[in-house]
């Protein structure tokens, strides 16, 4: 190892250790998921966009779909299945006309994000979820884990998208 | 300079160039807006999020609102005007109701991202765009800029919000 390699090695390292110092300092009183034992995942809000969504019915909700880095690069180059690793985020806000926009388009035809509702998560690591398609997944309501009851019904709402290894959303170009 | 200063900033100036002719050679080609001279910018599609939207009525589209890392601190930080260099991207695609997603749900409630329709920027640089409150404007239907005309109705239509540096979107957190 020459002098530069041994100082940007340990640059690296130094590097790593003190985002995971980070990670960890913020994120180690957090509750885990039932079941899965997922925490909410550091730096999510800052992940690349996959599609947008809207629920209407009870829900009434707007949704961002978000991915990590490995998420995103299997979108954008369509090879399924999704590696270990993978981590999509979906965000939530419940579904508010917005006054201000209708003024300006004339007539009430805009609707945004408005309060946050809840926050799910899907983490691919095939051998720890191997009985849920090697996904885990986790909803979070203010920041807290939801119940077992609601973590028990994920895989089987996701199953009828095996094809697409258990993922609704499509990439939004 | 020491070697491995030296040594890091060949390396750090190399990628910067390799990066610059690489978006330069994907876009020189690209036709500018009109009035405003602006082209769709590189890496736009992976920035970060800043908030969602539906616009019903003959729009009939879903937004993602986009913004460069400079947007998204001033949104985080909440601190107005929007410097030099800001640029915020609004992205839409079709609102159309997913039909696999309704199996799911069991009722007809769901709405996902279609087609892609068209891509509209704004360009914060206060003495270049100083006559449209610093900004500019620009929208692109499949890469291509949408006309003059279409291009002398922005800066109107953004005046109400004057007050929230003509950007209508708010951070949804």
């Amino acid at each position: 190892m020459n002098r530069i390699t041994f100082f940007l090695t340990a640059v690296l390292t130094v590097a790593g250790v003190v985002a995971f110092a980070a990670a960890e300092s913020e994120h180690s009183d957090e509750e885990a998921a039932p079941i899965f034992g997922i925490k909410i995942p550091p730096g999510y809000r800052d992940w690349k966009l996959i599609s947008v969504a809207h629920e209407a019915g009870n829900l009434n909700d707007f949704r961002a779909i978000l991915g990590n880095d490995i998420a995103i690069n299997v979108y954008r180059e369509g090879k399924l299945p999704f590696p270990d690793g993978t981590i999509i985020a979906r965000l939530a806000w419940s579904y508010v006309p917005s006054e201000e926009n209708n003024n300006v388009f004339g007539r009430p035809q805009s609707f945004v994000a408005g309060a946050p509702t809840n926050l799910q998560f899907m983490v691919k690591d095939s051998k720890k979820y191997a009985s849920t398609g090697g996904w885990g997944f986790a909803q979070f309501n203010d920041g807290k884990p939801a119940d077992r009851a609601v973590h028990q019904t994920c895989f089987a709402c996701h199953q009828p998208v095996e094809g697409r290894d258990f993922v609704f959303t499509r990439y939004a170009p």
